[in-house]
């Protein structure tokens, strides 16, 4: 009855190198889902030469992916290599009705909104389980099993790179460039971490997870971004004495008909779970109206669970196809009913401030008119004890909420002051 | 283009309501699931004069759940109330080929075999979301978004008046007894509190996992079974002493070709993230063989999120249908591959014994003799001071892992030796 889709792969890297396995092996859950069988027709590489780990007929080989695109025999395109061409190779597929999978979360972020319409123009499907989370399967948790509830609010550990670096920091590890190198050592950080340290990538991920979540339609850019590169190892250390935890964090949370989606180090409370996610684990909390707090955690990263994740797109996609049901890209396309992304400067949080001040008289006394003139209220303030070297006392304050623009005021004129010793660094506070 | 699908619900008790609010509400994610227009049609009500919190038109309500079964206008029957004669309202459904709704957990765990048999010859779906841990999309991740996997095990605390009273116990709230009143006074236990204490409600759950993850098609009178009754506060003040948290988990792992699943409590360490799921929420730990370890957290009862995982199953049938798709039931269908279910009796384990041992020479060597007898090895002994009353001295012992047959004749042998004050206890260790 079913007949078999033909599929065509994209990329036979790490991540592509699983789904292939993953085809061979077939779990016993994948054979009883009769409806998906799935063959493997095209496999693109760009190096037809190299030795592979895992064994593919050379005769799938080719070094020419859009011909595997327009290759009749392919009725399913699997994207995996994150490469430029993406985009030309996946809206081809699409425009010839073919069903597509992928997991690239930079072309996803930037360019969805076209993709996703012209997969529902072409009567075509895009699934991208794999783009957020690796083997976690939010996608899905949040269009299908969350579909009866209007989420609130959406936190995520969505990079394990700098989850892992935090965690070791926390640990006691030492500071933030050693222990990028340590990461770095051990394959858990990139030659070059950029994407993952600055915040870049979660936000990529985030956009995603907002489409879904908010319905919003803003790229990656729209999304405020502060990386872990300057968290010292003294800032783990005070948020510990005050019961929190750091921790990178993609924020989405409804304010009044925006929704503020923003990537930076947050203090969690410390018996938090979001503050119990250790190394290169990601998590996501979603609070939904009907449901209240979820938690779903699991491996963001790695070749088979990010594989599991785009073989079960492929098979719920063969499922689809071969019961004549249509795509069901439907939800993803958002029209008048947009939610913008609020403007950062706008949005009111608790900060966690800490400076060097000069050791005389009247100094906290300037700071807190620079911060009331700015209408932010202190909740509590720790002075240390005085700096052996240095003239200079560590700070450290907790405000109430208060809108971010003003809190970089204050930040700008405290810079002017003259009373600190280099900048004060703040961290924002998240009560989860 | 998509046309509504007449809904009959039976049973308009808590999470009854809860349906119909959200049909009423439809949050937008449900309205943009345009191939999902979901109408109530009929209800049906013990009580048709009852007062009811949410607003239903009255010319909508029966006394008469098969009537509305067979009307023509219902096209899914939505069955809510637990009641006995649920089983002949669904298959009545299923004979018709209108596709099933239920949370109906007992129904399941003893009948699913005829049920979804019944639900695939017809042609219908049987879709049971909320039958296990409430809002959590258990169901769905399992058969779906982990489809690539083999799943190697499964921790579930599926419970929440267990895990509350266990909760509160480790907070040291008090002796079992007092603290199951104070979880009836705060409504988490119910008047008669059997069936989620003994373990039968966990361990019916784990039945219609246990179908999903390992094939199964036991029975949850099959699945070994023992509650939380006899834990007492020195049990988890022992346990927290050696590093462990005592919980109820409902546990299922694969043991060669067969695969055990059992519910009892369990000390797990307490760093996991098992041991920090508290109060009524529910936690499942899924180990696949591509993913790896996931963890998947929420509310596993109420009002809310047990009609969102009910309503999460009525938008994919509407859709289903819509879309011209055939049933999804395939996988559920069990046949010549049915994983038998371990016998307990050899299930190796690691257990805790605590004994009220007579203070006087030899009696240690007397326990350990008999112990050794049975082959299960010490791992670590703790002898506290001598009661103040008696002449008795708690014992502790930890053994390493030994077979439950095993550790059950020690038991026995324990009990005619006459050096014990009272029977020995023990608590089973998983290292998660």
């Amino acid at each position: 009855m079913s007949k078999t889709i033909g599929v065509g792969l994209i990329g036979l890297g790490t991540v592509g190198g699983g789904v292939v396995r993953l085809l061979q092996d077939s779990p016993c859950s994948m054979r009883r889902r009769t409806g998906a069988s799935l063959a493997l027709k095209r496999v693109a590489v760009r190096d037809l030469g190299k030795s592979r780990e895992v064994p593919v007929d050379a005769s799938l080989l080719t070094g020419d992916a859009m011909a595997l695109v327009r290759d009749p025999q392919v009725q399913m395109v699997v994207e995996l290599t994150g490469a430029p061409q993406a985009y030309e190779w996946i809206s081809e597929a699409l425009r010839a009705g073919k069903d597509v999978v992928t997991a690239n979360k930079a072309l996803l972020a930037e360019r969805g909104d076209e993709l996703f319409r012209l997969a529902l123009e072409k009567g075509a499907d895009l699934m991208f389980e794999a783009s957020v989370a690796g083997g976690i399967p939010i996608i899905r948790m949040l269009r299908n099993g969350l579909v009866a509830n209007r989420v609130e609010s959406l936190y995520g550990i969505l990079n394990g790179t700098t989850n892992y670096i935090l965690t070791q920091m926390t640990r006691g590890a030492g500071g933030y460039a050693e222990t990028l190198r340590h990461a770095q050592e051990k394959g858990y950080a990139e030659p070059d971490p950029t994407l993952d340290v600055s915040g870049q990538d979660a936000a990529q991920k985030l956009a995603i997870l907002c489409r879904i979540a908010f319905q919003t339609t803003g790229t990656a850019k729209q999304i405020f971004c502060e990386g872990i590169e300057r968290i010292e190892p003294q800032d783990i250390e005070y948020a510990r004495e005050l019961g929190y935890t750091i921790k990178l964090l993609a924020i989405a949370k409804r304010r009044g008909e925006e929704v503020e989606a923003r990537v930076h180090p947050v203090m969690v409370p410390s018996e938090a779970l979001m503050a119990n996610i250790h190394d290169v684990f990601n998590a996501i909390e979603v609070v939904g109206s009907s449901v209240g707090t979820q938690v779903f955690y699991g491996r963001g990263a790695g070749q088979m669970p990010t594989a599991s994740a785009v073989v079960a797109d492929m098979v719920e996609l063969a499922e689809r196809r071969n019961s004549g049901a249509g795509p069901a890209i439907g939800d993803m396309i958002i029209g008048d009913e947009a939610t913008a992304i609020a403007d950062m400067r706008q949005v009111e949080l608790r900060y966690y401030l800490r400076a060097l001040a000069c050791d005389r008289p009247g100094v906290l006394a300037q700071i807190a008119r620079v911060l009331a003139e700015e209408r932010i209220s202190i909740a509590s303030v720790i002075q240390k004890e005085r700096d052996l070297q240095g003239g200079t006392v560590p700070l450290i304050i907790v405000t109430h909420e208060a809108p971010e623009a003003g809190m970089q005021r204050a930040l700008a004129a405290l810079g002017r002051l003259d009373i600190l010793e280099g900048q004060a660094r703040v961290i924002r506070i998240e009560a989860l």
